[in-house]
């Protein structure tokens, strides 16, 4: 079994390589040639956190993942990082374990502004004119790093609980291709930016309706787990289109659950990134839509970026 | 985060150790001190395997256990065995993995063998007069080696459907202590044991009600999934104390579901393993009782298997 450091993951990351394997997988995924299981999860209370195991493989493939990832919210207090984790890919033949990357949650990260910067490339208007960037964690900063692929835009609006959180991340000396601004609150926010993400851990919507404009895509990352929303329900009646990772996953706990669940929208709105891949008719037509994508994060992802990693260290060395 | 080979783990394993971990393990488990989640699985069709991922936490307790375990059963056919796995402990704090105990299926087989010695202790006839196994595998092999810390008797009967895999386990050099006969047929083995433990990946049932004379205890370990069972449901029926590792996974795939779903039992006659430990009453009250015990293998196992390991070298050497 081969044993992978978060640093010779880090070393070897292609995000081209990445992009390319998770569009691939998401198209898979909507074919149905996939076998994802629900996600197993566990909670706790004192402190607050959850483990999600995602599980899964393609029909077609070599490998099985298991993915597991914890969040941990009072981590921040102790100087350690929310998130953590770790990926197993196993042999699909045998059922050998084959690989352990041990990632530390940095490619679940990676696969979640991926997946942010896949459905960007779809569904954005064509002239962004500012990037807004809700949230200030680990996943924030990573989906600057990763819309660079998506967009030229390099003007970013930044909002955040703490103010000096903000601050900080836009002096990251990595993300200096950008032009950052703080928000002064979610309005002027929404006032700003055409292409926006949030990555919080929010159990009350931020993002209203009213506020968003005309000719907005929205990527809503941060709603992993039940009791979690990040925007309002009616964003989703405003929105042409309703773009979601996995349709199972986001109507069981996605944002999209939530307008599912009061009837704001029927499940028949929904369409999935791998449908769009496939065929972007089923994506933004017009440059004044209002586009929103409901990314809950799917096992499909991380058995992607898993097999990509390992490739590359497979090859060139000895487990 | 300290990675333990095999190796490393046989070499720190103490079987009293386990056998009074899991004892707690299981008592915890029955008084609702644990989070158990219900088994995520993972099942494979060409060539055909299953994957099942166990997880949980005790509410008291530092660590929460991930343990991924495979059964591809045509592995021997290329020489390998068919199980294979690992576990994973998490602190409860943080998220931060703590252990990855690369046991390659032998913690599962171990700690499924010490249900089955700590079953055979609560419910065994007071005069064991000859053991028997069901099936050849590892986990025939690890029953014996486990079962001599419950009972004096060192007299086995082994049934498999090819002999010589029977005598070959038979001659292993650490099983010398037992004298072994190989049955010629199930109704041999029926006639001549009173502590009767089945360990297939059977579907259809091995051990008939017709056969079993009053006085034997009978554990079955190898139905952990729907589709599988080796006892006759009719068994429940005969059996005058039917104890469960745990009412739900028993209840959904164990091979007390069978009898269940026919309505040969009724949920009311399920007492947890757990339970029996607290309240001796509730196993065998007579030397004539015929009393089974169905173990799916529950999450606290692998979590009171894992701590113990980690107890071990987390105190002994730096991760």
């Amino acid at each position: 079994m081969k044993i992978l450091s978060r640093e010779q993951i880090e070393n070897s990351l292609s995000i081209p390589q990445i992009l390319e394997a998770i569009e691939q997988g998401f198209i898979t995924y909507s074919r149905g040639e996939a076998v994802i299981p629900p996600v197993a999860s566990l909670h706790f209370t004192s402190p607050p956190g959850d483990c999600h195991i995602k599980y899964g493989y393609a029909r077609s493939g070599k490998y099985y993942v298991v993915k597991i990832a914890s969040g941990f919210y009072d981590n921040p207090k102790q100087g350690l990082p929310s998130n953590n984790g770790l990926m197993l890919l196993f042999d699909k033949q045998t059922g050998n374990p084959i690989c352990a990357l041990l990632d530390e949650g940095y490619l679940t990260d990676i696969r979640t502004a991926a997946a942010s910067c896949i459905a960007a490339k779809c569904l954005a208007p064509k002239n962004v004119s500012c990037v807004g960037i809700v949230g200030t964690g680990s996943q924030a900063y990573y989906q600057l790093k990763l819309l660079s692929f998506a967009t030229k835009c390099r003007r970013a609006m930044i909002w955040g609980r703490d103010r000096e959180k903000a601050r900080k991340m836009t002096r990251q000396d990595d993300l200096n291709e950008w032009t950052f601004e703080i928000a002064n609150d979610l309005e002027q926010l929404t006032a700003e930016c055409n292409l926006i993400v949030t990555t919080t851990a929010s159990s009350h919507p931020l993002l209203l309706a009213d506020h968003i404009k005309p000719g907005t895509h929205i990527t809503a990352v941060g709603a992993d787990d039940i009791g979690k929303q990040e925007l309002d329900e009616n964003i989703f009646m405003r929105a042409e289109k309703v773009i979601v990772d996995s349709r199972s996953q986001c109507a069981a706990f996605g944002d999209v659950s939530h307008a599912l669940k009061k009837g704001v929208i029927g499940p028949e709105k929904l369409v999935e990134l791998g449908e769009v891949l496939t065929n972007p008719s089923l994506g933004r037509t017009s440059d004044s839509q209002i586009t929103v994508c409901d990314l809950t994060g799917v096992a499909i992802q991380d058995l992607q970026i898993a097999e990509s990693i390992y490739s590359v260290h497979g090859l060139t060395s000895r487990s």
